[in-house]
């Protein structure tokens, strides 16, 4: 855990907790990879983009949330992510309060993280996977995404 | 001015102020009208678009800044602006402090309020367009503008 986060202010965490509704990303999916044991993992992400020319408030972003990777893309894009259950747990934890649009989106990616701590099963792996399944329902995003459907018509064929 | 609005916590402005960061736009235009004394007149705006499930938001946000209308598009969109000078100016006094993205612009966009109060002659007027101009470096909006070339054009004819 990164103490520093904790001296982090609370006008930074509702400004913040503003933009995070305005233009964040908040992010579940179930990924793909043969290292997991059950074939698939799932992914929480925090991710924030700008024009190259706002490059410095990605800096002064990540310089408050301490976490995560701020790059400047090919595309002339600026890419802030946060990957990995800790970092998201733990932001997501102090933005809570201050959210409003993501608000419930926030209570559900934290039941995913502390669901996905006690994973002792394929079932349990399956429900966390139903979880993220719901977090579609919260984004508008056109990408394509893996739904449980496909873990447990992978799971089938390694029974 | 509507003292209402002095009640609004920090806390709830630096979250707005995230937010207008994140999603909202801060706008000045020329816009044409013959009951405007030099044929055109200046317009400053703050608008926030949401799809229509987050309504409650934009009547929440309204809640807050007082000023303003929301009202449902026939396109499915939440729409929040706040037109006229002083509610704008107002308004932007008072996220000034917790702005970081439309920090500069916001400077800008008080000082067309500002200048605007004292226009007294076609070369006042001029003036404050070319301040309007510089506001479209801030924006990224592809929309057709009116630029003081126009006005300038525009008032030869008058003359």
């Amino acid at each position: 855990m990164n103490v520093h986060l904790q001296k982090i202010k609370d006008i930074d965490l509702a400004y913040i907790a503003g933009f995070l509704d305005g233009d964040g990303s908040l992010i579940a999916q179930i990924v793909k990879g043969d290292n997991y044991k059950y074939k698939y993992g799932i992914r929480l992400s925090i991710v924030f983009y700008q024009y190259k020319k706002k490059h410095w408030f990605m800096l002064w972003l990540k310089d408050q949330l301490k976490y995560g990777y701020v790059r400047l893309r090919k595309d002339g894009m600026s890419e802030y992510v946060i990957t990995a259950s800790g970092p998201v747990e733990h932001i997501l934890v102090l933005l809570k309060p201050y959210l409003r649009l993501k608000h419930d989106l926030c209570n559900l990616v934290l039941k995913i993280i502390k669901n996905k701590k006690n994973i002792k099963s394929k079932e349990d792996f399956i429900t966390v996977c139903k979880l993220v399944d719901l977090t579609q329902e919260h984004n508008y995003s056109k990408r394509k995404t893996i739904t449980t459907e496909s873990v447990i018509d992978t799971l089938k064929t390694l029974e």
